[in-house]
């Protein structure tokens, strides 16, 4: 208990900061105030002027900035940012974010409990403190994709007892809980849920709940499942927290109207901010959490609320009792900036050791780590443009088909049926249009189910990418099949990645040879890789802000609208696989 | 998982509340709603109007009133009721009070992990939620008095585990715990606390702390002890939370600058309204932590914000995930109340059971539990005046004693030196002082100290009890040691208990025969007998708004001032003890 002696003065401290204001998010106030730290931990945040002076190994002057806590980010998916554990670090550290509550769902998609432990295996040497909450929904929707992973209730059990797993991560399917799907609600059980709160559950549960409203929200989150990150309007917002669901909001769903009504409610209701998803460009270019707190800070919340809604709600959400505030007994991430409202870190502590200055990592990424062998997960053949081509049900003719229709400047997708020509045997697709294809990659390597897309934007080539939520199962899409092949084998060249095919001449690769869905390059190359990627894009005209989501979600069978997998297309809203030709059932 | 099914309407729910309106204490509004309980749980809170009808077994027309959530008070310790847990239930359960953290500081000092695992399990099948902290501070100071139990690390370990301990109690002895006190660390240890706070404490650790201030106060907190329950000024509770503690306030330590203050603080610092001590006779007349509460919002708090003070406050504090809040998944503990500010309990629901309407308790205590076998723990012979008398250190003349000087009004005391007269080997009282002598009434039963007290107004006459804080040992006060010993025979004979000799003619015994400090009766037969006694207090002079704090705190040494244990005069704040008679040295 030397923390108490070293508080005391009687042993000398490991580091003092002088010369700072101390952001307390505790009480929300802004005072001047030193702060001694002691074998990681902080032991004392005193107005130094008033007492004898401390000893202190190293004193650091805090050249008159705001100390703020290491900033939590309470929800994400590291893979998002295409990178290991180690990388995201680097990148992330220096921008003032500490902890991140990581939900391994793409890599466990891949290679299920193993891809998990291996991830967290490789999160523990980092100065950046990575927990886990443990992926829910691999797969998302049973029995309408087969993905590399699986997790049940027994793999729940397995890792719901380490000490940097804090619960279960978003459950997606409240449908299927609430159609009382029993696989889904013995996973909630081993979470700790099922039926209400309890006093002795092993961790939060938290939800991913963008579609349920009134007594389906009510039987959710009297499931257990009271947190919710998704896209809702300010009616919602309140609806939710009515029910008492802990809200996280991500940057593209924050709004000013948002953001009024959360505050126009009489209690604090412990609001946290969160990221979900990263691409390495905007990581570098905008930020990450720190992006997110301005961004909230401009649309009009007190900064003092904001900077809490990074640090003392996401520590108190995730029961991280030693975090979240910079005060005696709390470990000492602690972050120094010139501004609140204009955050940008400029000295970053972690356990009391600087690991980032001015805006450069002190620390470095090992050359590898336990990711770099999960490699090996794209076990596919050469492929052809027979390959990619839609059998079609007659030579000749006009057919009605079911396609995924884009929502522009969306992520969304609807199903629409239209008409399309038949010549010898071909689909004829209008201008708008291109064909889809997910190839499966794991233990039914090859086979594939088909698809028309419209509204893309895509004019000419092809993109594949063994990034594709949530599965993760190779998916191609083009305007012919010969350039959906190429783009497919640049990809199983590269043991993974997205490849874009302009023309004959031009393919951009981004390697992923890490599950498939990871780069084994720091963020500034992968960055650089994807902005390459968003230009070949562009040229074939897929324009998004979001262009990583937007190519990666056709794929997604837990979301509304029609999307596809290896098994099919799929309905999610009616809850089932839907064939390309109308009338015609799956599979045939 | 069927709770899902009820909320979802699939099942019938075993109750439906209409005609309320609910106050949420998480948004801090307050609008009408239904509330659905199934199998002990809220399954919903919806606005019937826009839904369909739902079916319930059976209905209870909230008659207009405001539902609020069962209230949680965080910090107490029943003993001072004078009755057992089941007995407390019936008489705290009408007033809207659903959850206790009980602190069995009391028991524990009389009969150690024993008498707490005795406590516990009285306390498992009444509909009363008395979930407990460990008593950290028994003895609360080591050496300076013997008690009949006590609480090392080994028994914080023993208990720490059960699901109904949520963590180490009030931790007292701070000054001892700075100075590096091995068994006082120790203790801390085994609660997860003593080198700040961790991820993984098995739950929190409460402090008890009037004192430290500054580097000393920083240094408790990075201990891991982080609440306060104590007096404190508006500047040293703005001072507390500004170092994270958790701040508790009790009615006698309400005051409309400290609420201010506190109010005055830009976020939400999650008050927590406590009782701590309550008598019987105070109960039944204005209350428990309704009465608390009550008196917050009359001296200003916005009633919502005190409300959340007595329900998702405490229950966020102490891990009470099923607690705190009317929503979805908690456990339906729900009070029905004409009015927020003039908070009267008319139904109370416990687990989705009436247990309360109008003031009546429907459950009742059973006829004897586990609690009425803690008998025969005062083996004291018959006392002579003899035994009370103090022996002079010269037969005749006028030498310096120190005593026990009462600060008017309060509970304090201060040590005092004054020159008293001996004629033939007796001491001569002036007529504001008397005789305090404090019995052994454990391993060495019969061993005795004496001292002299002054200003506590007895005129006559005696007192006698074995409820005496901490020890719990014999504490007998009087003019002569012949009504003394009158006293101490009244409660010997009784088992224990509180005697008053108002003269030779008129005793008045409550007796206590449980553990020496509880009552076999209900808490209405106990507070006759409390106001019997507070009426002989004062007839023989002693007259306190808190008399029985007033007449059993001169033994706890843990306390400032001049305190008298088994052991001898105690001077807590110099640490060690000190002898009546000045420069004698104690058991001289």
């Amino acid at each position: 208990m030397t923390l108490i002696d070293a508080a005391l003065g009687k042993l000398p401290v490991d580091l003092l900061i002088t010369n700072v204001q101390v952001a307390n998010v505790f009480t929300g106030e802004v005072y001047p105030a030193d702060i001694a730290i002691y074998q990681g931990r902080i032991a004392a945040v005193e107005k130094s002027a008033t007492l004898p002076p401390r000893q202190a190994v190293d004193v650091l002057d805090g050249g008159g900035r705001i100390a703020v806590p290491g900033l939590i980010d309470a929800h994400l998916h590291i893979e998002s940012t295409l990178v290991t554990p180690a990388h995201f670090a680097e990148a992330v550290l220096p921008l003032g974010i500490t902890t991140v509550l990581e939900d391994p769902h793409e890599v466990a998609n891949v290679l299920g409990i193993d891809g998990i432990r291996a991830m967290m295996a490789a999160s523990q040497d980092i100065p950046l403190k990575v927990e886990y909450l443990i992926s829910s929904s691999v797969p998302s929707a049973a029995g309408l994709e087969r993905t590399g992973g699986v997790i049940g209730p027994d793999e729940v059990t397995a890792l719901i007892g380490d000490p940097h797993v804090l619960g279960l991560a978003e459950v997606m399917d409240g449908a299927g809980i609430l159609a009382g799907d029993e696989r889904l609600r013995a996973i909630l059980r081993a979470g700790g849920g099922g039926d209400g709160m309890r006093v002795d559950s092993p961790g939060v549960i938290e939800g991913h709940n963008p579609m349920l409203r009134g007594r389906e929200l009510a039987a959710f989150v009297a499931g257990g499942v009271d947190s919710d990150h998704t896209l809702s309007t300010p009616e919602d917002l309140v609806e939710k927290a009515r029910q008492g669901v802990v809200l996280m909001l991500q940057e593209r769903y924050l709004s000013r109207e948002s953001i009024a009504a959360l505050e126009a409610l009489p209690h604090d209701i412990g609001l946290c901010l969160v990221t979900d998803d990263v691409a390495p460009d905007y990581l570098l270019e905008r930020g990450h959490l720190d992006q997110v707190l301005r961004r909230t800070i401009e649309l009009g919340m007190d900064p003092m609320r904001a900077l809490r809604s990074v640090t003392l709600n996401p520590a108190r959400r995730m029961r991280l009792w030693d975090r979240g505030l910079i005060a005696p007994g709390r470990a000492a991430d602690i972050v120094l900036v010139d501004d609140l409202a204009d955050f940008h870190a400029h000295t970053v502590l972690v356990d009391g050791k600087i690991v980032a200055q001015d805006g450069r990592c002190l620390w470095s990424a090992p050359a590898r780590d336990g990711m770099y062998d999960l490699t090996g997960t794209v076990p596919l053949p050469q492929q052809t443009a027979a390959d990619f081509t839609i059998r079609a049900p007659v030579d000749n003719g006009r057919v009605p088909i079911h396609l995924i229709d884009c929502v522009p400047g969306q992520t969304l997708v609807r199903k629409s049926v239209v008409d399309i020509d038949i010549a010898d045997g071909a689909l004829q697709l209008a201008d708008d249009m291109a064909f889809i294809c997910v190839v499966n990659r794991y233990a039914d390597a090859g086979e594939r189910a088909f698809g028309v897309i419209r509204g893309l934007g895509i004019r000419q080539g092809a993109y594949a990418t063994t990034y594709a939520h949530d599965g993760h199962n190779l998916c191609v899409v083009g305007r012919t099949p010969a350039d959906m092949a190429r783009a497919a084998n640049a990809v199983i060249a590269a043991d993974g990645g997205i490849a874009v095919v302009v023309d004959e001449a031009q393919t951009v690769i981004m390697p992923l040879p890490i599950a498939g869905i990871l780069s084994e390059k720091p963020v500034h190359a992968a960055a650089d890789q994807t902005r390459a990627l968003g230009h070949a894009l562009r040229t074939i005209g897929i324009d998004h802000p979001y262009w990583l989501m937007r190519i990666s979600t056709f794929t997604l069978p837990v979301s509304s609208g029609l999307r596809i997998t290896d098994v099919g297309l799929v309905d999610a809203g009616a809850g089932g696989g839907v064939a390309v030709f109308v009338k015609l059932r799956l599979g045939d």
